[in-house]
Order: C-alpha cells, then sequence, then structure tokens
C-alpha cells in the first residue's frame, strides 16, 4: 500500500463540539497530538476532559488544522489558522463561500457528511467518520500535497473522500441535506399545530414519521449560517420541490392512478438503489499521471475521479527532482482504472494503469 | 387483571401478506387456530408454510376474522366475512369508507401503525405490533361486546390502542403518514432527477437523506387506494405543506433569520417531545361506568378516551341480567382514572374510580 507518510504529527482543532471533538478523539486514535480550542472555554476545557484533546490551546508546529465552526465563522478561522506553517481544512456544510473568501494554496475546504441529533462535544465519537463521506473541494490554487494531506487523514478516520468543486458541492448539498432539512422541519410544524386540535394525532406518528422528521431534532443554530450562505442553491431546490409537490397534489386530485403509480415506482426504484456506503474494492490498482508540477493538478485529476464516481482510496504526490513536472499516483478500484486513465488522457494528460505494487 | 376470556379461540386472516402473516403468527402465539385466504394462492400457501397459518381456507365457526387487504378491496370481503356468526375487523390506512360501506354492529374498524419497507409474507413477524398503535374506528352502531374482543386481541399483541372516529383518523394519518409518504417520494425524485447531472449526488446522501426518504421504498401499490379513499384529507394536508414550505422559501429568499429560528425551534421541540411509544402507567384503577345497554355506549367512552390521551388497557362489558342497562369497566392509568371519570360525568354518564381489584 502506498501512501503520504506524516511524521511525527501534530494537529490542532479549531471548535471543539459534536465534529471537532469526534476529529480530536479520530486523530488521537492514530497516534496525533492534538491541541484544541473553542470560543467557549469551557466546551474546549470539556474536550480535554473527555479526552478529545491533549492539550487547550494552539500548536504552533500543528502540520494540520481542523476549523470546525458554523460555516459564518470559519473564513475568519481558517485564516488564522493559515499563519501557523501547517495546512489548513474546514467541516462546513456551504463551501463555495469559504473557499473564495480563503483561496489559499494551503487550505482544502472539506465537509464531513456525518452528524447526529446529539449536540455538543458529548456526542462526539472516534469512529463518527468510518464509513461516511467526506468532501474535499480543492481548486485550481491547492497545493496538491496540502489535498493529499487531507486526503490521507481523512481516509485514516475510515470515510471516503469525494472531490467537487465548491460550486457542485453546494447544489448537491442543498439536494439531499438542506432542502430535507427544511422540508422535515415544516411537516414536523404542520404536524404540532394539528396535534393541537387532537391528542391522539402523536401517538399515531409511527416510524415512517419518525424517520423522516428526525433531523428536525438537530440544532437549529447551525441553520441559520446555511441557509445564508447556500441561498441560492437552496432556493432552486425548494423550487423544485414545490413544482413537484404540486404536481403530485394534482395528481392526487385527478386520480391519475397510472401517473401516481409510476411516479411511486421511480422513487421506490431510486430508493432501493441509493448506494449503502461505497462497495469496497475487490482490488486495488494505481493510475499514474504526469503532471506539470503546480498548484490545481491533484484537486482536477481527483475532481474527474468523483465526476466518474471512481473512488480515490490514497494519493501519492512525486515531484521531479528539477521541479517543472511530477507524477500523480492515485490508487482506485482496479475494475475503475482503465476509465479514469482513459479520462485523464482525453484530457491531455499522460496516465497508466499498475497493478498495486 | 379484569379481562374478557375467550375460548376456545378460532380465527380467520383474509389476506396473507405482511400484515395478515403477522396477525396470524402473532395470533398463533397466543394459541389461537388460525385459518387463512389470500386471492393468490401461493400467497396463502407461502402463510401455511411459515407458520403464519394453521390451515388455508375459511373456518366457520372463528370468533374473529382479520381482513388484512387493500383499502379498496376491503368492504366486500368485511361484508363476506360478517357471513359467518364471529367479530370482523380490517386492517386498512383509511377508516370512513369501510366503516360507512359497512356499518355493521359486528365490524370493528382498525388500523395498525406498523409495517415496514418489506413486502408479503416473507417480512411478516410475530412481534411486528408489540408496542406499535393499533387504531380501533368503532361507531354508534358498533356492538360493544365486538369492540371489547378486538381492543382484548390486539393488546395481546402488545400494541396500544387508541380509539377514533373514522373521519377523525383519516384527518390525522392523512398528516402523519399519506402525506409524509408522498412527500417522502418526491424529494427521492428530485434527488434521483439532479443524480443524473452529477453522479456524486447519490454518495452524498448521508443519514438524514436515508432517514427521511426510507418509506419511498415501501410497497407503491397499496398508495393509489389510499390516495383515492383518502384523496381529501390529503389534499388539505397537502395544500397546508404547500403554503408553509412557500412561506419557508420566503423566509429564507429574505434572510429573516429570526423568523428561520423559531421556526426550526418550534420543529425542534415538538420532534423531541414526541411521545417514545406510550408511557407504561406505574398503576392502573379501573373507571366503571353504568351505561345503556346498547351500540355505540363503549365506543363513546373509549373515543373520549383517545381524546383525553388516557390510553384503555382493557376492557370490560358486563351486562346486567335483565338487559337494558350495563357496566363497562375501562382499565387506565390511574393517575388519569379520574379525568376520564369527569369527563364521562360531564357527559351524563354515571362513573366512578376504583383501585385495580
Amino acid at each position: 500500500m502506498t501512501g503520504v507518510v506524516v511524521s511525527p504529527r501534530r494537529a490542532n482543532v479549531v471548535g471543539t463540539g459534536l465534529i471537532g471533538g469526534s476529529v480530536g478523539l479520530a486523530l488521537r486514535a492514530h497516534g496525533w497530538h492534538v491541541t484544541g480550542a473553542d470560543a467557549d472555554h469551557s466546551c474546549a476545557a470539556q474536550a480535554l476532559a473527555l479526552g478529545a484533546v491533549d492539550a487547550v490551546g494552539t500548536d504552533p508546529d500543528a502540520e494540520l488544522t481542523f476549523v470546525a465552526v458554523p460555516v459564518g465563522a470559519a473564513p475568519e478561522l481558517v485564516r488564522a489558522a493559515l499563519d501557523g506553517g501547517g495546512v489548513v481544512t474546514d467541516v462546513g456544510s456551504v463551501k463555495a463561500p469559504v473557499v473564495a473568501a480563503v483561496d489559499a494554496p494551503r487550505f482544502v475546504g472539506g465537509h464531513p457528511m456525518a452528524g447526529s441529533e446529539a449536540l455538543g462535544v458529548d456526542g462526539a465519537r472516534a469512529d463518527l467518520f468510518d464509513g461516511a463521506t467526506w468532501v474535499l473541494t480543492p481548486t485550481a490554487t491547492t497545493d496538491p500535497d496540502a489535498q493529499a494531506l487531507v486526503h490521507s487523514v481523512v481516509r485514516s478516520f475510515g470515510a471516503e473522500v469525494v472531490t467537487l468543486d465548491p460550486e457542485a458541492h453546494d447544489r448537491l448539498v442543498a439536494t439531499v441535506s438542506h432542502v430535507p432539512h427544511l422540508t422535515a422541519a415544516t411537516l414536523m410544524e404542520l404536524a404540532a399545530g394539528r396535534a393541537e386540535e387532537h391528542a391522539a394525532l402523536l401517538q399515531l406518528a409511527a416510524g415512517g414519521f419518525r424517520d423522516m422528521t428526525r433531523i428536525a431534532a438537530g440544532d437549529p443554530g447551525i441553520w441559520l449560517d446555511i441557509c445564508a450562505d447556500n441561498r441560492d442553491a437552496i432556493l432552486d431546490v425548494l423550487d423544485g420541490l414545490l413544482a413537484s409537490l404540486t404536481d403530485m397534489r394534482d395528481v392526487v386530485a385527478d386520480g391519475r392512478r397510472d401517473e401516481l403509480l409510476a411516479r411511486l415506482r421511480s422513487a421506490q426504484a431510486a430508493r432501493r438503489s441509493l448506494p449503502d456506503g461505497v462497495p469496497p474494492a475487490d482490488e486495488l490498482a494505481e493510475v499514474r499521471v504526469r503532471i506539470p508540477d503546480q498548484p490545481g493538478e491533484l484537486a482536477a485529476a481527483t475532481t474527474l475521479a468523483s465526476e466518474l464516481s471512481v473512488n480515490v482510496y490514497d494519493i501519492e504526490v512525486a515531484h521531479s527532482a528539477g521541479g517543472g513536472r511530477g507524477n500523480l499516483i492515485l490508487v482506485v478500484d482496479a475494475r475503475r482504472a482503465e476509465d479514469l486513465s482513459n479520462a485523464l488522457a482525453a484530457r491531455g494528460r499522460t496516465a497508466s494503469v499498475h497493478p498495486l505494487a
């Protein structure tokens, strides 16, 4: 197994809530020394007491800093973290604004698609990211070594990495996260209003309703920034949902049974084909790419892999001695390696597939 | 513990799918002899092979028949089952049409609020109803002994019984089941459409989205009858949802943070206060009611109990020797017994509370 080896490893976690605390626990489980800070000092102290960090404060020698704060506060704290010499990543649910605001080679935007209704460091778990999808949003200015470092650390938590450009990320999470959250809250409000008319309603709320509204039990506070920062994408998806629900209403009103059946069948088929986590590769292969040794080249290759649904398990960046050119090694499912290699070749890169050494 | 004792016990199950098969398994676990029929003979044979029924066919001596077929087919099969001398109940998700179509003293409408994405008798389980809410919808013409029988049998499956009039039931399930289902299907459709533009979308569908759309994986077929039979209530709730989602859209578009926070907080509070099943009573008490010995009296008392959120654990109907008057005994949470007794008294009944013998 090739891999980026970094040692000794020291990290900072800025913001020690549920996600930051879980990052701290996961890092420490892999032998990192973790220093944590939080605007709420009692929260940082609690993270220390729970073993999510080794020390409270900021480690000037950290090679990696996770900024785990609400999206509105992220740009300022990411910039502050970049004053140290290390790589910085964040965990916010909206990526285009922070990536545009920071635009530094050592910053890699990130978004772990994991969470829970639990609030605060109390709910933190070392295995929170195991099997979860973790999106990275490197850009044309991102240093390949910085991206490879974040990729390998996140992979060590058990997460699958999907690389997207920030705008694509924001459109996609509006569909699978932000609008579903607002819809769950609205359904819950509607039911609560009717429960005032008839107390038995809540006793009738069985498994399906509980499943649908579970996310509405989460922290309302984080949604204010999300709705502000991802406003346009959310409005676009909400408009699509309103149009589609209005159609559904008319189908029911008109008793168009065939159309109703077709729509429910297509939704059923789509739900049943949702990937249940990413199927593990039977066998891995290396895709080697010769690239100009410059920012953005790794970002372009990994983003292309995600567009093709090719999972990147590991990354190695080999710089040429004289500079100017380098080699990327992407470790992927052997069955998909040729697809990725061909797509890279179609974009003018010299790529080749090799059995895993 | 007082209770209705019926012995020997023979039952029919008409329709041996997921619900009918689970009813058969639960009945057999309590010593009943169960005979099952299904329009699809192979389905009945499979129920026999799986031990959900003792025999295939119709038992003319059954004291109780569960009709577990899609709502559109229920009235005809309920009427056929009433040709035997026993009590008949059904399990359909919409109650007003079948109750209006049948209107017989020995028929008690029912709706177990349990299910799963599983289809058919393969998914049947003896404990499917344990802890679930099971709605009964007796009316002014319902024989109290018939209602008490169904109540006690359903209670023996571990279900909590909520008694509602059929129209109230249909309005409430439109809110907590039918419209949430249509909404889940619509969200899933929307995501599937966008997944065609970007394959990574489905990898981003984390726990919250999976929870919200899980019910869309269920059998589409049953929803055609439900949407036809409960059309008006569904349209009413869908219109409410569309109005409320449109408001939510405008709140996001205008950046009204305080209002957004207030709405999400109220949804959060409502979701967190959803009863997690019915809290078991610490101590039970009997509410004894003198009633005219006639249909509908028990229905009125138990419906009143459900309106007050008073759970009825057991029912006994004692007929006077000369006829004309009788006594009902409702076993309820001792802490709520006075509330129910007072409410019955306010409706002109002679009611009293007694420690459980």
